[in-house]
């Protein structure tokens, strides 16, 4: 894993929020645990550069988080976590792997934190809880959880009905939560993580950005759409029932039509197979597939290590935070 | 207009910008020339705290029109501006009503920019066009405007169709073309404005924020209705056809209704008959009316008078700004 190369890259002093001190990591940044790309050797790859890399479990059967787990705990010089989606009918067991494991940090996502949260917090667990909306954000904050993703509907993948953005998503869960705020959804740059800290944020997840780097396991012509993709390209499909952000492609204009002429739930769903992600993004399907996919990819031109993504972001969010000092206020 | 106790008021510096310096304004907040909200008290309030306040000819006939631009001569000490829709079929004559009584600044929208632009520019008018994407900012751009508003998805009233939020378009604008860029959409305080300039942008437009204020020309149920309004009380409706962003109320759901049964083009704008803004936002029919207001109201608590919503957002922004400091990078 370069780690050698890595740490000398660490040109950046650590930034410390209450996301850093929480997790015990170097920089307030965390890689999503986008199914099919975020696996170990991403993880391991963030983490060492000083982020938090995080296993995305939604794509694996258990014996495979096991060897994921693994390979990056014999790679990762630092933290790494794993995300685990609720609605997962083997969570307990996803869970049992994780302690078993020696894993320390765990962010849930779909479902309800309520549950499980007090378990993995008197097992030592630090937590976080993916949400798109203030009323959730409060529920996880009521489960007990160490901090919050406050998502936006500009996100990749699944997503909430509601459809608020980042920018107004932000601010109204920090201030209705004291646990501290991880902003994602648009995040593709230090620009953008320098908004989210305007908006109250004290750390960022970004998912396209790492699905889009060198480690990501996901296909190649998964990337290639990613990087291809302009600022229009992406939509929010099945809004009504399962609301999901991908690439428009042949599949998601036949998803787009069914939803326009009135098509029912059990159509939409039908249509949106569960294997058509696996089919984009680990298989390389782009036509017949499900991209999913932020919409800040059409800001993303290049396909890098992790490491330098982490440098790059570092370098604009450090030369973005200074034009504040130019504005005499 | 209260001038001496809005100067007095003044506390915060100059905030120098290209914004500010194109427009000639102290501080780089524009306020959107919202239809039927935006007269010229609105305007003059705005422009006399230090912003630039917008007279929304968009809801007004030509006599009208002239009469808000001499109210607004005789009360406002600093420049104010006109918003034209340029889908208005009397383009031409709300220009020259612009140029007749002295108006200095014109934002343009909803049409294309390439017509009337050089003729504004030749007769010395500063101008801003609003667009939705990266494409239309580069031909407003190309069509020679001094400024540009990139408006994102959160924005309320009639919007883009690619539904771009705020954190993806800004950045990606600001990129792709070479004037300042004014950020709109999802802006309600300080630290949105913050966001907005870290994005990029070197001013920010707000409409919700202003229309709910007390110099707002809009009805107080109105009012009421946006202060009452969550997070997630609005909606984009009629995408495909002529999206606008309302908040969601039995109009509304009529709507949503005809498009979830796959309703053909003609009845939905046969629906969105352009007398349902005037009745909300106008006569204050919230059940019937069609509510435009943007995302961001759920954060909006207090109707305020223009100048203290300007003092505030200067306050916060002052505040996150100094945020930036403390984070050593």
């Amino acid at each position: 894993m370069k780690t050698e190369q890595e740490n000398s890259k660490r040109s950046f002093e650590p930034i410390q929020t209450g996301v850093t001190q929480i997790f015990g990591i170097r920089y307030p940044v965390i890689q999503g645990g986008m199914i099919w790309a975020a696996g170990a050797e991403l993880a391991a790859a963030v983490s060492n550069a000083g982020g938090l890399g995080l296993i995305g479990s939604g794509s694996m059967y258990p014996d495979e988080l096991i060897r994921q787990i693994r390979w990056a705990k014999s790679h990762a010089q630092n933290p790494f976590g794993v995300n685990i989606p609720l609605f997962r009918s083997d969570v307990g067991e996803l869970i049992k792997i994780c302690l078993e494991e020696g894993v320390r940090i765990i962010f849930t996502s779909a479902g309800n934190p309520k549950k499980y949260t007090p378990f993995l917090k008197e097992n030592g667990i630090k937590t976080a809880h993916v949400v798109p909306s203030v009323k959730l954000a409060q529920k996880a904050a009521a489960a007990g959880v160490d901090a919050i993703v406050a998502e936006g509907t500009e996100a990749g993948g699944h997503n909430g009905f509601d459809e608020i953005t980042t920018i107004c998503l932000i601010p109204q869960v920090v201030d209705a939560v004291s646990v501290p705020v991880i902003a994602a959804g648009g995040i593709g740059d230090g620009r953008g993580m320098a908004a989210a800290f305007a908006l109250g944020a004290e750390g960022v997840q970004m998912g396209t950005r790492f699905a889009l780097s060198e480690e990501s396991a996901a296909h190649e012509n998964y990337k290639m759409a990613g990087i291809a993709a302009g600022e229009s390209d992406t939509r929010l499909i099945a809004k009504k029932y399962a609301p999901v952000r991908t690439i428009v492609n042949p599949f998601t204009e036949k998803i787009i039509a069914a939803e326009n002429s009135g098509a029912s739930r059990d159509e939409i769903i039908r249509l949106l197979d569960s294997g058509k992600a696996k089919a984009a993004i680990r298989d390389g399907d782009t036509e017949n597939g499900e991209i999913e996919i932020g919409q800040i990819c059409g800001m993303i031109k290049e396909i890098k290590p992790a490491a330098e993504i982490i440098q790059d972001l570092l370098r604009e969010f450090s030369k973005t935070a200074k034009v504040f000092k130019t504005l005499a206020v």
